[in-house]
């Protein structure tokens, strides 16, 4: 709880924000065995700064940018792309996922414009973790707090990932990152899209704009306020209620399958080891 | 801890554990919103296991069993498969995965088979998936105990799913309740196999039979007995360094991607609703 104006904690310290997500990418990598990172690259805000990160982190000789564009992509999406992989010096590869997806996706004419987006970031997702083997480094994922919380995202597709830099970063507190880190000011400034169909942009799905959604999403989850209060503080009651009933319906996204319990130690919450805690990642907090 | 003689506290009241495993799939199913499941059935046992337990559970009209093979399958696999659903008068239908995951795989040559087999496997994972979104159901999980501990599965492919009803199963219990459930004596009867490739066995590839590893695997996990004990009541060594070892390494297979704690509430263990914990199911329990 906060008594300064709503959303003004979305103010990022970017320096010291860099500097923890620099230490997590190289103590988790290394304490997991690892050296090397790997991502996709999109062309987008969010995989762009994980590039940097990861770049800064590891070093841009261990890390791999997977560029995997599908027809239906932006051609723009793959130049930005290109743009990051020259500014940062990683490695990186364009791998066509087209025909992977059409193969299956030629047998269900049926399937709508969402479920065919589903198949294709679960294509981006099965070549990611093949690079991942090829290379033998840690998927790095890209999703940030807003996508994670509204569930805008596809399960097992880009939401999966072994380690997440940007996952408890909110989409306009990544843009702030990005401009501490000298992302290029043409993929900051383009309007954020899934790139799943032409045309496609968040804020029109979402039906709202991050910076309406993240000073909700700050006030609701970080600083727990009641839904009742945000009224007051005049949030759209509407906008409040279609959000939190979002949230709610897409937990299944944001933790593990439920098993049915039979024993007394179920794998789940019974079974973890301390490093499965947040808390264990304060160490690296300012002090 | 038990007072019993090692290993006997695997025996199941398999009549019992039915109840709980149909009320599980029931109650999770309709308070996710959903009167429906989708499995994939390979024509093993765990699949066929929770095929039955879905079609007692939600009627066998509500459950559609997904079999594909690939070319590498035993074509045995897909008789059995056909057996259980003939046997269960669920919904069926084969979808064949292979020219999906060669599309991929073509252009990776060097890939060894345990990258072909995760891409398999992960391909069966997007088709499941689709299906579920088209019949509007919930897919149901198949991999047991036993192999969650030893990470013995495909993270995004067949660890991959909304509910599991015997992710608390070890295989030994899993036979047992096969057997209780009148699962096919020639499914109960052939050695344990991912299918993934010609000849491939778990037990070869585990290093040690199913009985032996349970045995040791409820003494460690479930009883939560040190490792220098089990030694004195005759375990091998070798088996109980390596079998420790590889439960600790196979824990990101079990936990949701690790995300960069910056804010007070960070999306896993600070972010919960009290359904997420196992301890919700144990309302289940027998009173």
């Amino acid at each position: 709880m906060t008594d300064a104006a709503p959303g003004s904690s979305l103010a990022l310290d970017t320096p010291t924000v860099e500097k923890i997500l620099l230490a997590f990418l190289r103590d988790e990598c290394r304490g997991a065995g690892f050296s090397k990172g790997v991502l996709g690259l999109s062309g987008g805000l969010d995989s762009a700064v994980v590039c940097v990160l990861a770049a800064r982190a590891l070093g841009p000789e261990n890390v791999t940018a997977v560029m995997m564009p599908a027809s239906a992509s932006s051609p723009e999406s793959l130049t930005d792309a290109e743009l990051v992989v020259k500014e940062t010096g990683v490695r990186s590869r364009v791998v066509e996922i087209g025909g992977m997806a059409d193969e299956y996706l030629e047998g269900v004419p049926d399937a709508d414009r969402v479920r065919k987006g589903n198949v294709y970031a679960r294509c981006r997702m099965i070549v990611l973790y093949d690079v991942s083997a090829e290379v033998t480094g840690l998927v790095l994922g890209t999703s940030n707090k807003t996508e994670l919380l509204l569930g805008y995202g596809t399960l097992f597709g880009d939401l999966a990932s072994a380690i997440n830099p940007i996952g408890d970063l909110y989409k306009t507190q990544v843009r702030q990152l990005a401009e501490h880190l000298g992302v290029p000011e043409r993929i900051r400034a383009k309007p954020p899209s899934a790139d799943l169909w032409p045309g496609q942009e968040d804020e029109d799905e979402l039906g709202a704009t991050y910076a309406e959604l993240d000073r909700l999403l700050v006030r609701l989850v970080d600083e727990r306020v009641p839904p009742d209060r945000l009224l007051d503080e005049g949030f759209d009651a509407e906008l409040v209620r279609s959000i939190v009933k979002r949230i709610r319906r897409n937990q299944y996204k944001r933790r593990i399958p439920l098993i049915a319990k039979v024993s007394a130690r179920t794998i789940g919450p019974d079974f973890r080891y301390p490093r499965d805690g947040a808390l264990a990642r304060d160490r690296r907090l300012p002090r």
